[in-house]
């Protein structure tokens, strides 16, 4: 199955925001067996939609569509499918019902403008929008298929999630694909390249790998294809078993993990608490701990101490170790962490001192000099 | 001038890399009156390449691509372009000697595969890529323009301004392009229209207008086009006094400034410092505040009390009131965030406490619920 992706909105083709909804939708869309063939960017303008739909439509089985269905006069992508479609917009009791819902909720008064947001093409299956008031539309004709997405990308991966994914599978023949993710740390992807290589040389033919790299971490996507699911799942279990013996001690978790939620799983199973002192990360470190559900069963809490008197005052770091050796030093980071984990009574502690620039670096100590105790 | 943007490559189609190259482009065009009209993501395939040059050729004056140009077998873009141009490649003298020159800098040894870069169509002018060994390429035929970059963005950004920029500017007769963005807060997109209604009406014809919305943000661009730029100047600033007077209270910036910038500059002018108490937040408030560069001036740091223990101990919230009203209260955020700037010894504080779930939540104190003091 083949799927193009456009995308609608002025504010990409004048540069002000980066299109990141397609990256995530292409990704998305290959998981599940779908091959994108184009990504397309165009303006809020009826005719450029109309045109561009219709080439999409000429390539691929199904086009998505992201953008343009704000409450706004200047998002007119509705309009354009009705027209498209040949269709007239119609009242959707049930998107009339969620947006009120929506709307009391938050204890907010309704504008005629929200309400007019239930007004959908008749021909389209309106597709619930959880995390807003813009539902989502699916048209099929010919064979063919057509959703149109909010562009705001947390409203379009909860619709993606919630209602198209699925409907996708289910209206396809899609060939059978497995993947594992299996998560490293602590190797760039060139040596761990050279640490596989002849693993990956070895992989049968229906596996693909791809090296995911973020900071900090690279992700290798294992992706198996056929048509038969438990061969499928024997060889790439194989796979995977093979490379943890080989790199085991580099591997932190498997799949949609987080290095944050493997750290919790941790201190959960040894009943054990942690807190953070943070100076350079001021307090991003312990807002990824706390970002994990179910948090607050080991995480305490964290002493941000941006300011060295406050490293001192609330962290018992000695003023004698910042005169001699400055708080960008291991001694530092070391009495930081030893002081949190004292005053918050945790069990663990964790400690960040550095220069995160872009001011600030001296020759002894440039501009990216980390301590973590 | 109306300009189009072609990618090409297979890792923006699966979702392995987000097209962050698009956006600048878009708006380095924009800023010289080149208007942006289509951005399209293509694999990198010759008869797809053509077919997608074709029909951008067909709507736009110039195509700029980017992609396919490096030194392996699998970038084809060169040779598709000479097909395209019905060309031939030949030995480009003066990119050679760039190449080498390149090669002797970094002490490494050239390669033939890295010689072959500057083979290249003989009706093209070759651009001098001085961040790397692949050029660019600048053809015309008919009245038209194709360029051709490498995808690395340092480069393509390097030949954009070195060699792209100038030569656009002097092959046509581009319009005047202002733009002036308002940053605002503290009410939904379909509430502040409703607000600037009339003033929106009102604009004169030559000024658009774009909402632009993110959590918790909603910036208004206004983008002013047309010969005489004083007059531009003019007719775009009267818009943004107008909507000052209109929704002052709602503006926190302009242009580029962020709400963490803007926060920073105001302390700064008052010689003020702030702390944070966080307790759903988890630190990501100060994490926040300390990504500024040089907020180390006013952020002094923050007591991250994701326990009620942490609450009392450090922050001084009273036992009586955690039993009678619970962490998540106004009682409790104002505690904190007393206890905070005493603690830290500063002129502001900010606290937060809140059920972020998705687990936690009860029928008083729903899932969302968050007091900030």
């Amino acid at each position: 199955m083949k799927a193009e992706l456009i995308t609608i909105g002025d504010e990409i083709l004048i540069g002000q925001i980066v299109d990141t909804n397609s990256a995530w939708m292409a990704e998305e869309l290959n998981l599940i067996g779908v091959d994108v063939i184009q990504i397309s960017s165009i303006p809020d303008n009826a005719g450029r939609i109309i045109k561009a739909l219709d080439e999409a439509l000429g390539r691929a089985d199904i086009v998505l569509m992201t953008g343009g269905l704000g409450p706004t006069k200047d998002d007119i992508t509705k309009i354009t499918l009705a027209e498209y479609f040949e269709d007239e917009l119609i009242q959707h009791k049930e998107v009339e019902e969620h947006i009120e819902q929506l709307f009391a909720r938050f204890g907010k008064e309704i504008t005629e403008l929200n309400r007019q947001q239930a007004m959908l093409p008749s021909k389209c299956i309106a597709l619930k929008n959880r995390q807003g008031t813009a539902p989502g539309m699916w048209f099929e004709r010919e064979g063919k298929i057509v959703v149109s997405l909010p562009g705001v990308p947390y409203e379009m991966k909860g619709l993606m999630k919630d209602e198209v994914l699925d409907r996708i599978v289910s209206s396809a023949e899609l060939p059978v694909i497995i993947h594992r993710t299996v998560l490293t740390t602590g190797i760039g992807e060139s040596w761990l390249s050279e640490r596989i290589e002849g693993w990956e040389t070895d992989l049968p033919r229906h596996i693909k790998l791809a090296y995911l790299p973020s900071p900090g971490k690279v992700r290798l996507r294992l992706t198996a294809s056929g048509s038969n699911r438990t061969e499928l799942m024997h060889s790439i279990d194989a796979a995977v078993t093979e490379l943890q013996s080989l790199i085991g001690h580099l591997i932190y978790g498997h799949d949609q993990e987080s290095l944050e939620e493997v750290v919790g799983q941790l201190l959960l199973k040894r009943n054990a608490s942690v807190s953070t002192a943070e100076s350079c990360t001021g307090g991003m470190l312990a807002g990824a701990i706390a970002s994990v559900s179910g948090a607050s069963a080991y995480f305490k809490g964290a002493i941000i101490s941006y300011d060295n008197q406050v490293k001192m005052d609330q962290l018992g770091v000695r003023s004698e170790t910042l005169e001699a050796v400055g708080a960008v030093s291991e001694q530092v980071v070391i009495q930081m962490a030893e002081g949190v984990r004292k005053k918050l009574k945790t069990d663990y502690s964790l400690a960040t001192s550095g220069i995160a620039g872009p001011t600030g670096g001296s020759i002894e100590k440039p501009v990216g000099t980390v301590w973590i105790a």
